[in-house]
């Protein structure tokens, strides 16, 4: 799912992001709540109509952007009170909150009030935030705004396994429609990511319910969620990077204002058909980042969202035809470089 | 014409301004020659590759852009030298430079380097700004790289009646492809544009070349344009106002930062085609401008290029049909309003 934060993913328009085939997309409780406020959207006919996307919404119910305000939350067993970070008034979210806001949204899946903690804590922190996630969850379906909307839970428990098997068994003994892994990739390594993926996979056995992993990731990320059998992504980063000048390629990351690339006629990559490599160079698009030309911005961030949707396609055909692990093993040596250097300075 | 000033009109795409009905497009000498540079372009393929756009473009010479730069600039017979608001570094354009420049961009119509001045200094130093022009006409039209390129020349002058017959005789006395008026929209007042329009009108008379009054205008000024036999415009204010939430329509400007347009589900325009008022309501473009999401800027571009250029397929069809005092009275009526005051402050 490419994110739409406040309604819209970012330089693109719905027609854009059908073109690159999305299916599905992003927007988030905690921003849309602050401004247009929920109530707005509601009275302009919901989220669909306000932002012109008629394919499915999913909303997440703003706990991770609560727990990004750091100090300028604090929870309690009811919810958590935090400041906003337009104008600074004091803002209350609890999991009725969140899920009428939802509601109000009108997005086609909604998900529980979650607390997510950083998974350095001590385990008892840990411990404390998940226990009241699952109370949380349980107070989230209770308020669901009817069955139109499907509710997905959230596993958490940090990168601590017994805690993770602990979640899964509370989060999946509810009635929710889809199971959603929370708390990572938020500063823990790469293999205690796939290890915690394991543990949940495993805990999670046959559940034939949608498995979604919240806010994964980078290319060579998806294919470890999808060995451990996730059906669903969302992450920022195909439209954040793009709009440094980072795109992403069968080669890698190309970083745009490197200097080579001002006299490279070809295509950002010859293999992907969206409208920037269809018509244009990768030495127009050097031009463009120089420049600070808002169509730079547009036309990367086109490319980047094309070429993970379009990734994730070929990630699906390779699990039906055996070549999952030749696919892996491709992306995953390309995105082991770094970005290419920033060397416009050189000249 | 939209203005691409940087080889991109700005926040759109070549699709787009197809969409929107352009049928020609222009580049600025001045600043694709700091960047990229007229080299790298011409090596790149020319502009129309370098951009992806197919059809006519017209390049200016760098005349206005220098004249902009003010005390950075020192003009002597030969040409000017400026100081590069990129680098601050020293460059020169001459007649010759300004037409080699515009032979590597390989645009379709190249513009004759001009000295343009404040039509507010006294007499002579107007005077004498003009006889320059007029002997570097001739040195562009001696430096044209080849009959492929149409070279059109520029009638100066400032506001002043005889200068500007004189400057129609010598200009009109070349063997240029066609005439462009310049030195308007710098400052002189609306009955000065209009009384100066005339005078050239009657200067060329039945001269069938085709007419193009340069860095002009509002809705307003292009009937005035018209009615004294201006066949072609070029203006940044349709994207540039754009960018700053100002759109036009067939009842004037909107802006879209007003409050009262938060709550409003209707397009900028009814009568518009354009993709931002076929999907989007004023609602949405609201809440877009607040959060400063790029899909504002774009959204917006798109509206006033479209609504402009089917102003002027409107205005050519008003004249076929005797409908010209008509429409040329609603469009005025509406834009002599100030645009919508800004009044998000009150809430």
């Amino acid at each position: 799912m490419p994110v739409g934060t406040q309604a819209t993913v970012k330089a693109l328009t719905p027609g854009d992001l059908r073109d690159a085939g999305a299916q599905m997309i992003l927007a988030n409780t905690y921003h849309l709540n602050l401004r247009p406020t929920a109530e707005r959207i509601a009275r302009l006919g919901g989220l669909h109509a306000f932002m012109g996307w008629d394919g499915p919404i999913l909303t997440d119910s703003g706990g991770f952007q609560v727990f990004s305000l750091a100090d300028l939350r604090r929870v309690d067993e009811d919810g958590v009170t935090f400041t906003s970070h337009l104008d600074g008034s004091s803002q209350r979210l609890t999991p009725e909150r969140a899920m009428e806001i939802q509601a109000l949204l009108g997005s086609d899946v909604a998900m529980a009030f979650d607390e997510l903690v950083d998974p350095g804590l001590p385990r008892g922190e840990v411990a404390a935030a998940m226990e009241r996630t699952h109370r949380w969850a349980s107070r989230s379906l209770a308020a669901r705004g009817g069955s139109d909307q499907a509710v997905f839970g959230i596993v958490q428990g940090g990168v601590d396994p017994e805690l993770r098997r602990e979640s899964v068994a509370a989060i999946a003994g509810l009635p929710f429609d889809g199971i959603a892994i929370g708390g990572l990739s938020v500063g823990e390594s790469k293999a205690e990511m796939a290890a915690t993926l394991s543990v949940v996979a495993d805990a999670l056995g046959s559940d034939a319910r949608p498995r979604y992993l919240m806010g994964v990731g980078s290319p060579a990320d998806f294919f470890t969620a999808v060995e451990h059998g996730v059906d669903l992504f969302d992450c920022v980063l195909p439209t954040r990077v793009a709009r440094t000048g980072q795109v992403w390629t069968d080669a890698g990351r190309v970083n745009l204002r490197n200097t080579v690339l001002q006299d490279d006629p070809g295509p950002i990559d010859a293999s992907c058909s969206c409208e920037a490599c269809r018509n244009h160079s990768r030495a127009y698009l050097a031009h463009l980042f120089r420049a600070r030309e808002l169509l730079a911005y547009r036309l990367a961030s086109v490319h980047n969202v094309t070429w993970t949707l379009e990734l994730m396609r070929r990630l699906r055909a390779s699990l039906a035809d055996g070549s999952f692990g030749a696919l892996r093993e491709l992306v995953s040596a390309a995105f082991a470089r770094p970005a290419e250097v920033r060397s416009d300075r050189a000249r």
